[in-house]
């Protein structure tokens, strides 16, 4: 049996802020049957993730392209790798059977075909919404589980700072670090953003940096007695800013830097005597170097799930010919929470 | 009994390059007698210690004044602490008795009275020369140590560079870092201490700085494989060369800008992508937080000093009055090794 299958592949490279029109939709037919031999399968994808660091695969050049597989440069009229939720059509991969649902490395497509060896997994429970998988049970809330936790270490009532803190990453961020007994400040780009952190999230303050003509005193004013902990997500004038208001032994967990994405002359340049005499750590990660954490995170986070001790913030649009769309206003602030997009209804029976 | 305590004392602050007009020599009459109830002591200094590090002191403002007490702003005509060695003249400190040799905070001055809980702790042997416990075997080679082992964690093959590197602790952290079997580069600014350190110390390559015009290039020539640790000792440009040409789980210790030290408008800004997608960590130390590692540190060092697996390179100058000089000379790139002013003979009987 053949389908058609629309998938997004980059029409232009990525020069400053993207728009829709660096991206297209387009098709090709997809048999669904599986070769003689080969262990692949074929997924139907049911949700796609939307995250900002596919920025950097779209550009001409980024120093990131030559690093991991994730971060590989993108060509253009190919297909788009990205974190999905999905159903299995057809296997001959003796780990999956039909009908099995998947988490990992889909795309932003209607149908992917895995390779043996490709990251992906079945979904153990269906207790959540499945696509909770890609954000507070996925990559976005183990990226939050591992940067918070192994990366700086909180200890109760140590003073927590988390920039673009209603994205997918930093609300994560700033709920994980209020159940360990920080204290937490959040800064994002609009009122109602703010608004949403401290009324609903339980954050202890949160700012619209947007409204801060200076950022190192901002800081100082949120912080009187200083930062112990910085989960920075959008590095630039924060970072320095950051640096400037920390305390002794203070740790910085550099996970993103979407101020910079779409600017290569911006830079963050802290001042590099108070990282000495501060003695201050400032640590690059990915969650890839830590899904040796994934089960422990799970039942953490299930858990609190439960309890009703986290929100969970999940913007979502619908259709495959939304992706654009919702990668491009990543960069505009549109989204709150993790952003996703649904292609088809789980529940619908489906091929 | 009185003497005339001859002292160095901060004319001026400094504002960019130092210069020996900033300091001053100048003297006050001191009792050698102490008081009763006191436990103090007083020292007449042998040696003292030269350090890029006390530029920051005598500036009308650094971040780094407010962090630790090595780092207090100095006032004006008043005396300067300093690291040194001496020998006790007259205590009443029940740790310390007459003509005990000691290592820790003095000052740039003739005398120094001791007050007790001050760092200061008798120098246990004579074998080596005395001033060695000012380089090697005291606060630069203690620098270089926990920098290199605790903060970069080197293994046997791991591409090392080292800036600053014929400086006090540059030399010492190249010649750690071949000992633990690491290939290693260093920069220096000048074709003499290049020479030094390629047919002297043993380092694997050398090149100066100041004939590369672009330092991201001239690192990418010097390690084809790639940098694994990078102990900072510069700052500014380098620092960002360095990170560009990092691998994967690269580290860099920062333990020294001496590049913005005279220039607060030069910053240090390392691409950030760099340090997230290749998980590099930047950690600030001092070694104020290592001296529970000082007991192995000299039992190591010793140990390599006896079979002549380290080169001493000590830059002496005699006499107080050539401390603004020598302080000076260190941002001219004047010292090889480590700087020190000898004040006095230890072998001359004195008082």
């Amino acid at each position: 049996m053949e389908v058609e299958n629309m998938y997004i592949t980059l029409k232009t490279c990525v020069n400053g802020d993207p728009s829709e029109s660096n991206l297209e939709l387009t098709s090709t037919r997809l048999s669904l049957k599986i070769e003689e031999g080969s262990k692949d399968m074929i997924v139907k994808n049911l949700y796609v993730s939307i995250d900002p660091y596919q920025i950097n695969r779209m550009k001409k050049y980024s120093s990131s392209q030559g690093t991991i597989t994730f971060a590989t440069q993108l060509v253009p009229r190919e297909k788009i790798d990205a974190f999905g939720v999905g159903r299995v059509v057809v296997s001959s991969n003796p780990d999956f059977k039909k009908d099995d649902l998947v988490k990992g490395v889909l795309g932003w497509e209607e149908y992917s075909i895995v390779q043996p060896g490709s990251i992906i997994s079945k979904i153990a429970t269906t207790e959540f919404p499945l696509s909770y998988n890609l954000g507070v049970l996925g990559t976005s809330g183990l990226t939050a589980y591992s940067g918070l936790y192994e990366i700086c270490k909180p200890k109760k009532g140590e003073k927590v700072f988390v920039s673009a803190a209603s994205g997918s990453v930093g609300n994560l961020v700033g709920q994980f670090a209020k159940l360990s007994g920080c204290y937490v400040v959040g800064c994002a780009g609009s009122k109602k953003k703010v608004d949403m952190l401290k009324d609903k999230l339980g954050f202890d303050d949160a700012f619209n940096y947007k409204e801060e003509p200076d950022l190192k005193s901002a800081l100082k004013r949120y912080f009187p007695e200083g930062i112990d902990i910085y989960f920075d997500n959008v590095g630039a004038e924060m970072l320095d800013a950051a640096v400037a208001n920390m305390n002794l032994l203070g740790r910085v967990a550099a996970c993103g830097v979407i101020a910079e994405y779409t600017d290569e002359g911006k830079r963050a340049a802290p001042n590099m005597l108070d990282v000495i005499y501060k003695r201050i750590t400032i640590r690059g990660f990915l969650t890839y170097d830590h899904h040796d954490k994934h089960a422990g995170f799970i039942s953490s986070i299930s858990d609190h799930l439960r309890q009703g001790r986290i929100h969970v913030l999940e913007d979502i649009s619908y259709g495959l010919e939304n992706v654009p769309s919702a990668f491009a206003g990543l960069f505009r602030g549109d989204n709150i929470g993790k952003k996703i997009v649904k292609l088809a209804d789980p529940r619908e029976g489906i091929l």
